[in-house]
């Protein structure tokens, strides 16, 4: 099979073809590569979108439990449900957050989902780039609702902001003091907070844990993409079935409005412009990696400067002025 | 007084001199550059080193009364001691956290102390190289330690380890639960935590805290560029000027075992070699924002991938393509 042959396979939905496709975009090869930015470009002929949920929150506050939750009551309503995940962590420590597929063994098992593991991967700018094109695929491929999981740790927050039309952020109940925890960037980002593990002896918690978040949530500035009430705080329990129904309903109000008013449309234009610009500077920057003059110069330069020769500042106005401009 | 004036009044420890050619290396325009460029090299042939002390704190730990009793401790011992800021946030608050040296009005006042307030400033990139030549030029100027001071925003604190030979992180007395406030990677990044305001009511909060962040850092794994017991916590109270000399010792014992050690000019070169890279890839990256042919498409295709036309990677590998390379 050619990459050639997987574009109509990946518009009629076939499940191999597109695993087959994201493992292409992953591909570090020069000649993939370019069978990658053709499928891509065949792809986006297509012109199909999936509703794009972004979703936060820390190790422990019950993700997996709620994707595989929220993901199954999706598909009960006959929508298809892809899950991507992006993890810049994963290569450090080894794991990877859905390097294993029983986390989510019900929703792994449902027809109408797709779960792709996340790979491995060293920077940032390669998981950016992997996960926006894993998500056109995706779209390609016909799913009605794309979830991008992520870890809570800032940077992967905004990779994630820039790659979706809703950002969830989930919670455990907590005490007033551990409001703090959560950096302001995030919750700035989020659409919907929601507090999970509402359901026995934490209910009470989580209820108070909502109430902190909704009076934070008021002290922010309203938002011009926000109707009236949103950020909002809501409690839901993955685990015991509850909360999800009324949390996918806020969801898609906030989206109904956020469509008649343009906002959906002007969000997607502007995340397509950023990607381009990193695209860009990413490609710039490659000059100094690949082997090359650009590179071998970085290297003795760099040497120079560790010895105290040159400066930092004159050796790399050496190195700039032998680059063609 | 021209540029080449600056160098050796410069050397010869000339406050004013130093203030002119900070505001020099701070300049946008294409001629003071120039001049600046040339003024570090020069400079750069003195070979003077300061012991150079990152600090970083959230707003309300105490940096300032901090800096104020830590500076007069030192200059009473006859040191010469300059003060920097790294404040990339000054630029959306508005205010500058050296912005009034009234915060330091004794310090400020003191003939072997220098004071340099924090200039707005859009973007970290700039910031970091701001700060580091004015580094450079402190330490021309024969300063035997120069405090570079920052909030505790993540980005700014990898922007001040580069820059320093010496990292402590200032801290209030907190309640156990907060411990989880400090970012890891910032606690991986600080020699010493120091427990501020370890004094009247808030000086057992300040023990248990101190006991609270040994014991989190007993748990890290000891780092090549440690001794024995490092990093530490210690209690100190700026305030009632207490616990200052006995952290001022360890600070000295740290510093002797890794001077001895080599660590000290290893760090060095790499910090040198670290912003010689960053500098080449700002410098890369400039060909975008400066008036040319390459911004121009970037405005253009930027235009056709928000409007669907192109895609992100097809858009950016046309305006590669058009590059000299």
């Amino acid at each position: 099979m050619t990459a050639a042959d997987l574009a109509p396979l990946i518009a009629a939905g076939d499940r191999r073809a597109l695993a087959r496709a994201i493992t292409l975009v992953e591909s570090r090869r020069a000649d993939h590569r370019e069978a990658a930015l053709t499928l891509l470009a065949d792809l986006a002929r297509l012109k199909r979108q999936a509703l794009r949920i972004g979703l936060s929150g820390t190790p422990g506050v019950g993700k997996s439990t709620f994707i595989e939750s929220f993901g199954l009551m999706l598909t009960a309503q006959g929508l298809r449900v892809a899950v991507l995940a992006v993890d810049p962590s994963s290569a450090r420590s080894g794991g990877s957050i859905l390097g294993d597929k029983t986390r989510m063994e019900r929703l792994s098992r449902e027809p109408l989902a797709f779960i792709r593991p996340s790979p491995s991967q060293t920077h940032l700018g390669g998981v950016a780039r992997r996960t926006r094109e894993a998500v056109a695929l995706c779209e390609a491929a016909g799913f009605d609702i794309i979830l991008i999981e992520t870890v809570g740790v800032g940077q992967s927050e905004t990779v994630v902001a820039q790659l979706c039309d809703l950002f969830l952020l989930l919670l455990a109940p907590a005490g007033g003091d551990e409001l703090q925890g959560v950096k302001r960037g995030i919750m700035e980002m989020a659409d919907l907070i929601l507090v999970n593990k509402a359901d026995g002896d934490l209910k009470a918690a989580a209820m108070r844990t909502v109430a902190d978040y909704s009076g934070a949530l008021h002290l922010l500035r309203r938002r011009p993409q926000d109707p009236e009430g949103f950020p909002k705080a809501l409690p839901v329990s993955a685990l015991a079935d509850e909360g999800l129904a009324g949390a996918w309903a806020e969801m898609q109000a906030l989206l109904d409005w956020r469509r008649a008013n343009g906002h959906i449309d002007r969000r997607r234009a502007e995340q397509a412009r950023h990607w381009f610009e990193e695209e860009v500077r990413q490609g710039l920057l490659a000059v100094l990696t690949r082997p090359g003059p650009a590179r071998d110069a970085m290297a003795r330069l760099g040497e120079a400067v560790a010895q105290g020769a040159l400066t930092p500042e004159a050796a790399a106005a050496e190195l700039l002025a032998g680059l063609p401009s």
